[in-house]
C-alpha cells in the first residue's frame, strides 16, 4: 500500500451507518498543512448540497480535508440538506481544529434523501481517530456505490529535479456521461503550485478524461473532482509560465485518463471497453459530436454487446450527430479492421474479422469523416441485460 | 376490415423472399388517379436511397403508388442502391402504366446492405395482380420489422358538409426518436386538398406525434411520412385559408397521435407507455428540451421497468436538459400523485402511492417547473431487459 501515500495527507474510513451496516460508507482525507485546492464540479443546473457548499469554499484556493459518504447524495434536500452539510463539516473542522472553510465534503449515493446528522456526530471521531498515512485505500472503498471495484491510480513525475507523486481515486458507474457524473474524484499531490495554475490544468486535465466517457448518458447532481496540492515535494511553485508545468500536467492528465477509464470498465453491466476515434471532421467541436453521439447511443452500444459488428448503427448514429460530412466518403474500422471504406460496407469476409474484434474485452472504433482535421477521443462500454437489471432494482 | 378501404385506394402485399419466405414484406398501395402527395422525412444527414428519391419525385405535390418492403433499408448502399430503388419503382410504373416519378417507395430493415432486384421483378407483378380495397391491412403487416403488431388508425372527418376517410399504417419499435425514427407512415385520404397545404399540415402533424415519442433515443436514415389525398370526397379543395381546414388538421393531428402511441407501446421491449407531462418552463422549447431529457433517459426509463418512483433520477435528467428553473420550485406528480412539491420529496406514505401508479401500464408524469408558461407533452416507454435482448442479436 505504501503506492497509495502521498507525504503530508492522512486518510480513514468508517462504517457509519448511512448504508447498512457491512460495508464503509464514510472517509476523511486530511492534510497536515493547507494545501491548495481546485474543483471541477457537475454541470447540471440541479446541484446537491455538497457541490454548492464547496463551490464556495474554494473561494479562497484553499483547503485541509475532504469529507464524503455514500448511501445518500445530499442532493434535492433543500434546507435541511444544506444544514446537514454545513454541520458535518463542523464536526471535523472542531476535531482538527481547523477552519470550518477548509473543509471539503461529497456525498454519493440516493438522491431527494435526508442525511443523518447522528451518523456523522459518531463517525467523525473515530475517522479522526482512525487517520493514517495508509488510509487512502480505505477512503476508495468507501466512496463505491454500484461500482463492483475500487479504483486507484498513481503517478511520479519529476518537476525541475523533485520527484511530485499524485494518488488518484475515483468512484463512477451508472449516472455517467460527459460533464462529469455521478462521479467523484479525488487527487492528492504534494506538488508545490499556484492557485489558478492548479485550477485550469485540473479543468483541462477533466475535459479530457471525466467529460469524454459514457456509460448511459445522464448527468448527476453530485460529480466533483477535487484536487489538493501540499506543496511538500518542494519545487519551485508552478505557475501557468512555468517551463516544469508541462510534465506536471501530462502526469495529471494522465493520472485523470486512468481513473476515468477505470470508471467505465466498471460501468454498470458493462463487459466490454470501447474508444471511439472520430479524425476527419470540420473541426474538433464537430469531431466531439460525431464521437458521443456514437458513444452513448444504445442501438450501438446494445450492438458491442452482441458482438455484433453492426456498422450501419454506427452511420446512423453519426448521421443524426449534427457533424457534418458526406456519407459517401466516411470510413469505419473496428481496431485495423476496415469494415467501411467510401460509406459503403467491403462484405461478409471483413465482417468476420470485425466480429473477432468485437469479441475482445477492449477495442477501439475508428471513424474518419474526411470532411477536415478535427478529432476527438470518446470512451464508452456495451450496454448489457445486467445495466437494466440494476438500475431497474437499484433502490430495492 | 371495411373499415380500413379508403375510396379509390387499393393495395396488396406479397412474400417477396427479401426477409426469407415466411413472411409478408413486399407491400403496394395504389390509387386509381393521381394524388396530391406530401412527405416528412429523416433529418439524418445519412439518407437512405428510398428518402432521397422521394424527395425529388415530391416536388411536383403528385403521386399515385408506394412502394415498399421490409428486411433491407437500402440505407449506405451507394451508387448501386439507388439504382436498385430507381429500377424497382419503374418496375411499378411499367406494370401499372403511371409514370415513374408517380411511384413513391420506402424500405425498412438492416442498413448496409444491397437490395436484390430479382426480388422485386418476380414480387411486382404479383402485387399488382393481387392489389384490392381490402390490402392496407396486409401491407400493414409487410412493413413490420421487430413490430409485434400490426399498426393501423382511421378516422372520419366531415369537412364542408362531406364525409372524408382517412385510413393511416405505420411501423417502427427501434431506432425511434423525435425527428423521425425508424418509421414508415403511410396515410391515405380521400379530402380535396391543396398540395401546399397539404405539406404544412403534414408536417405539423408529424411535430405533435411522431416527432414527440422516443424508444431509445436513435434516428433513422429511413424515417418517411406520406400522405395521398385523392379528392374523391368531393369537398371544395382545402387550402390554407379554408375555414374548413381546422376540421381535417384535427383529424390528421388526431390519427398521426395515434399511430405514433401505437408506435411507443410496441416499443422493443416496453412493458409501458408513459407520458411526459412539462408545464411551467420559460417557453415550449425548454418545454420540450425537460421533456424530451426526461423522456429519453436510460435511467429514468429502467426506473419506470422497476416500477421504482426514483423521482431524483427525474430531476436529474431537468438539471442537464437546458431548461431553466429554480430546483426549489419543481412539483413531480405521477398521475394526480404528487410526490415532489417545491424541489422536496413528500415523503414514504406518498411513494407507496406512486409506486401503485406506476404499476399501471400506462401513466404520466407531471412535471411543473414554475419558470414560465411554456408546456410539451412527449411519449415514452420503460426500458426493459427485453430491448437489450433485441438489439443484442439483431442480426444474429
Amino acid at each position: 500500500m505504501d503506492n497509495f501515500k502521498v507525504n503530508g495527507f492522512k486518510a480513514a474510513a468508517v462504517r457509519s451507518g448511512i448504508r447498512g451496516k457491512d460495508r464503509l460508507d464514510m472517509g476523511l482525507i486530511v492534510c497536515d498543512r493547507p494545501a491548495v485546492a481546485a474543483g471541477v464540479f457537475t454541470t447540471s443546473l440541479v446541484k446537491a448540497a455538497p457541490v454548492l457548499l464547496d463551490t464556495a469554499r474554494l473561494a479562497d484556493g484553499k483547503a485541509r480535508a475532504i469529507l464524503v459518504n455514500s448511501g445518500i447524495a445530499n442532493a434535492c434536500s433543500g434546507a435541511p440538506g444544506m444544514a446537514a452539510a454545513i454541520s458535518s463539516s463542523k464536526f471535523v473542522a472542531d476535531g482538527l481544529e481547523i477552519g470550518e472553510d477548509d473543509v471539503l465534503i461529497a456525498s454519493t449515493g440516493v438522491i431527494g434523501e435526508q442525511l443523518d446528522l447522528a451518523c456523522f456526530k459518531k463517525a467523525i471521531p473515530a475517522l479522526i481517530e482512525a487517520l493514517s498515512t495508509d488510509g487512502l485505500v480505505e477512503v476508495s472503498q468507501a466512496i463505491m456505490t454500484t461500482d463492483t471495484v475500487a479504483k486507484m491510480a498513481v503517478r511520479v513525475v519529476e518537476v525541475a529535479g523533485k520527484p511530485v507523486k499524485l494518488v488518484g481515486m475515483t468512484k463512477g458507474a451508472g449516472m455517467i456521461k460527459p460533464n462529469m457524473a455521478t462521479m467523484l474524484a479525488f487527487v492528492m499531490t504534494d506538488v508545490a503550485i499556484e492557485q489558478g495554475c492548479l485550477q485550469q490544468m485540473l479543468q483541462q486535465a477533466c475535459d479530457r478524461s471525466f467529460n469524454r466517457i459514457t456509460i448511459d448518458g445522464d448527468t448527476s447532481t453530485n460529480d466533483s473532482v477535487i484536487i489538493l496540492a501540499n506543496g511538500l515535494a518542494g519545487n519551485q511553485p508552478l505557475t501557468e509560465n512555468s517551463s516544469e508545468a508541462a510534465p506536471f500536467m501530462a502526469a495529471l492528465a494522465d493520472l485523470t485518463k486512468d481513473l476515468a477509464l477505470q470508471i467505465v470498465r466498471d460501468g454498470e453491466g458493462a463487459t466490454k471497453l470501447v474508444t471511439v476515434r472520430v479524425k476527419g471532421a470540420r473541426n474538433d467541436q464537430e469531431a466531439k459530436q460525431a464521437a458521443e453521439t456514437v458513444a452513448e447511443s444504445n442501438l450501438v452500444k446494445t450492438a458491442f454487446f452482441g458482438e455484433d459488428a453492426n456498422w450501419g448503427r454506427i452511420i446512423g448514429a453519426l448521421g443524426r450527430s449534427g457533424a457534418a460530412f458526406d456519407q459517401q466518403q466516411v470510413d469505419i474500422a473496428f481496431d485495423e479492421v476496415l469494415m467501411v471504406e467510401n460509406g459503403l460496407g467491403l462484405g461478409s469476409e471483413v465482417e468476420a474479422a470485425a466480429t473477432e474484434v468485437l469479441k475482445q474485452k477492449e477495442f477501439s472504433v475508428n471513424i474518419d469523416l474526411k470532411a477536415g482535421s478535427g478529432s476527438c477521443e470518446y470512451y464508452t462500454c456495451d450496454f448489457s441485460l445486467d445495466y437494466v437489471k440494476i438500475n431497474a432494482d437499484y433502490r430495492t
